[in-house]
């Protein structure tokens, strides 16, 4: 018998080896020609000042939207658990220091487009631009709370823009599903039963709604996966990263930022070639 | 006889273990003291908001000064060098991710209190409001052009302040010494001859300064350390970090900002007990 890690990653594989079909279709279908002008363009190397696409508000406030990340930080089933080893300590060498190592999809990180493109943008060749955003937080954590199959849908963009107007342009939309409050129940967090997994996320037309007409910079959730846990194709990963753009796991304390006006902060990794990583997220409001 | 790199850690073994002895006495001096009172009080773990201690201003220029790290990053001698290896691949998995391996203080990165001090603050718990200050950057390039030993001293930020003003309150003091762009010859990044190190940081005096008379928020540099090369005691380390201030090493692009009315934005690591880590840094203006 296979335990659930066992059977998560099997199942995982199977999953992401029918969605690499996918994605060989979709790239033939001419994936480049979606891709934003910067990343058909040698790399963006940010090595010079670039200007922010949004006026900045008047902030008072700042939130931090990032988990501390542990070796029993909850993972995607069949991913490594972050290792964190003393290198230098007080005893030996009079100063301290960890050595870590960790999979690029570890804590509060993000997915860059070459996550699951091939020739489309490595996180650390994101410009510093894009890490800079209007914030708009839909919050699913009620329908959530009681269906942890609850996707973020077409109408819930809409039922947000009725109330606080039109999405700003470049906006990062975050889902809070209230899942966050789970971090330290990695069972709970992850939430898997009968080899499927339960957390919520964006629905594909969402998210095509949100790439085709709202231009966001980016997506981000407070559960594992942009995708919900029971998804099979990963249509919002693909559809999100084929288009440029980046998306957000594990996003903590969104329950503390208003649903708009508020500016978020990607301090996303610096490795190089790096399909994503570990990011310190914030909001400014 | 011993290559560089060994002769390195040696001396670098040494010169910690009576940094050792001199924080030993600092310890014993009453370093508690001198820390800010949030560490001395319960972990800050910034799940709540904070109010932010600046007007932010009208920006709208940012400028990333992050380092890409690579397998080849130079690193204080006698650190192991980074390793990024294939986790997933598109080939295998039909998806990309890369598996990390690294110490804390590689490529531009944070030196938290906790890295000198026992029970001092580590990264992970600084609360997020220090993540943003105003940025004076004082440029020390010509000189250390001719003397690569040059140190930032009090006289630098008081030649600084004759032509910008005051420095504001909780400014983050970042050196820059023209160094970055040595970043991809990591022989000349490093500078050692004759077993020494040769490269500009902070004199002890212009850190003492700035911490007891300015009350900064924290102090960076281009280069391998906040103390130059050649220094035996780190002294500026130690008065730094046991004022509980944090420190940004490796830092790049500095000479494409203002010295003065920028905004730093630092993206710290958030793994548990950080004694510092990559950081994304940048810059608004």
């Amino acid at each position: 018998m296979c335990s659930p890690r066992v059977m998560g990653k099997v199942r995982e594989e199977l999953s992401r080896r029918r969605m690499l079909g996918m994605v060989g279709v979709a790239v033939a279908a001419g994936v480049a020609s979606r891709l934003p002008a910067s990343a058909q363009q040698a790399t963006p190397m940010a090595a010079t000042p670039g200007t922010l696409n949004l006026a900045l508000g008047s902030y008072t406030q700042v939130q931090d939207l990032t988990h501390t990340i542990t070796p029993t930080t909850p993972l995607y089933p069949g991913y490594p658990q972050p290792e964190i080893e003393p290198l230098r300590t007080f005893a030996e060498n009079g100063f301290y220091a960890n050595l870590l190592t960790y999979g690029e999809h570890t804590g509060t990180h993000m997915d860059a487009p070459a996550h699951f493109v091939e020739g489309a943008p490595f996180a650390n060749e994101l410009p510093v631009e894009q890490f800079f955003a209007p914030l708009a937080v839909i919050d699913i954590s009620e329908r959530a709370a009681g269906d942890p199959d609850a996707q973020l849908m077409p109408d819930d963009i809409l039922a947000w823009e009725d109330e606080h107007g039109a999405l700003p342009a470049g906006a990062f939309v975050a889902m809070n599903a209230g899942w966050d409050v789970r971090i330290d129940d990695p069972e709970a967090f992850i939430n898997m039963s009968d080899d499927v997994l339960h957390f919520p996320g964006f629905h594909p037309d969402a998210t095509a709604l949100l790439i085709d007409e709202r231009d966001v910079t980016g997506i981000g959730v407070d559960t594992l996966s942009l995708d919900y846990g029971a998804a099979t194709e990963f249509a919002t990963h693909v559809t999100l990263l084929q288009a440029g753009k980046y998306g957000l796991e594990c996003i903590a304390g969104l329950a503390n930022v208003p649903a708009a006006g508020g500016l978020i902060v990607v301090g996303g990794p610096k490795f190089m070639n790096a399909s994503g990583g570990p990011s310190r997220v914030m909001a400014l409001f």
